[in-house]
């Protein structure tokens, strides 16, 4: 069968991806030019640009590829309980085999470290904060611009990046352990933070 | 007695940043330069700077005086409680009186609008996360870098962004509604959001 333009163009997507936080990592991400990028990614400045419309997305694009795969799991859940379908869908997308690893660790500490990172990544996580709203308030049956789905929403992303900050912080970490905080997060957020609750947690 | 000069300073500022309020909301936020604002202010570009290192720090520069109530609020705060009294630091720093309104919609809503201002801002609020945390759990008993106070941690932080939208959202809310949203907020995160819970908050 004749394979697609969209499946020839992942892998170098992903292999041009891959050459950049390798080139992050050793020469900072203020210090790598588009040109070095392209270098490293064996391809052409125009070419680099067809996948990655600016230094930016190398690093965040995939938080929009993740977020349409959240919209997907949440579509896919069932029921009115918008806490237990919402841990469902970030269990869903936070699902990793340990070789995928050292890139997201890669990424992750990127958006921690690198202010404009952080700040630009901060702008497209109110995309993910609008889709979970949505979802929520659809369940419980309130508009969506009510209190209750926004706080819930935007706690819900806030508690993901939590976890990402805790997970990078324990370099040993599996993929198993990163399901297993995000698990924690969201019985926090069902069951409440409690007075002087969850210490073990 | 005398006046301080830090007395003296706050007039001073106030004036130039209601001028940049009120100019920034009909010219836009990126139509504005900082002669203009210097303009507006009865004041030279130069004595600008003085007040307003950049542009941003317009907006800005009140999440910090904020940030520093919060703190103060925090350490005032006694008792192994971390919710209760993050809530109690949350309404202190939330409690405005009718009068400060318009300008407090104002930047409130640049924040929201302009996306430089929603990318810097969220920087900014990091401070106030780490001090959440640094806070929770110590009357936790338990590591900075655990789980749960960075889960809280963010999970309020993002309430009360939350609680903003909501307010702003709402033209002819009052000052006293925007203290219940602060505590309703403050209620899921004690409590918990539910399955299906909390249709009417």
């Amino acid at each position: 069968m004749p394979v697609t333009v969209d499946e020839r163009r992942a892998p170098v997507a992903r292999r041009l991806e891959h050459a950049a936080l390798e080139l992050f990592a050793t020469r900072g991400y203020d210090g790598t030019t588009v040109e070095d990028l392209a270098l490293a990614g064996g391809v052409g400045r125009r070419t680099f640009f067809r996948y990655f419309p600016t230094k930016l997305d190398v690093v965040l694009g995939e938080l929009d590829t993740l977020l349409a795969d959240l919209v997907s799991a949440l579509d896919a859940a069932t029921g009115p309980d918008a806490v237990a379908c919402t841990r469902e869908a970030f269990l869903a997308v936070n699902r990793y085999t340990d070789a995928d690893l050292p890139a997201l660790r890669r990424r992750l500490a990127l958006i921690e470290d690198v202010p404009d990172l952080a700040a630009r990544a901060s702008v497209r996580y109110r995309d993910w904060e609008r889709a979970v709203a949505a979802d929520a308030a659809r369940r419980w049956g309130v508009p969506e611009d009510d209190l209750h789905p926004q706080v819930f929403a935007r706690a819900a992303v806030a508690a993901m990046r939590a976890v990402f900050t805790t997970w990078l912080a324990r370099p040993e970490a599996s993929a198993t352990e990163l399901e297993v905080l995000v698990a924690r997060a969201f019985d926090a957020l069902d069951h409440g933070f409690g007075g002087n609750g969850g210490r073990s947690a």
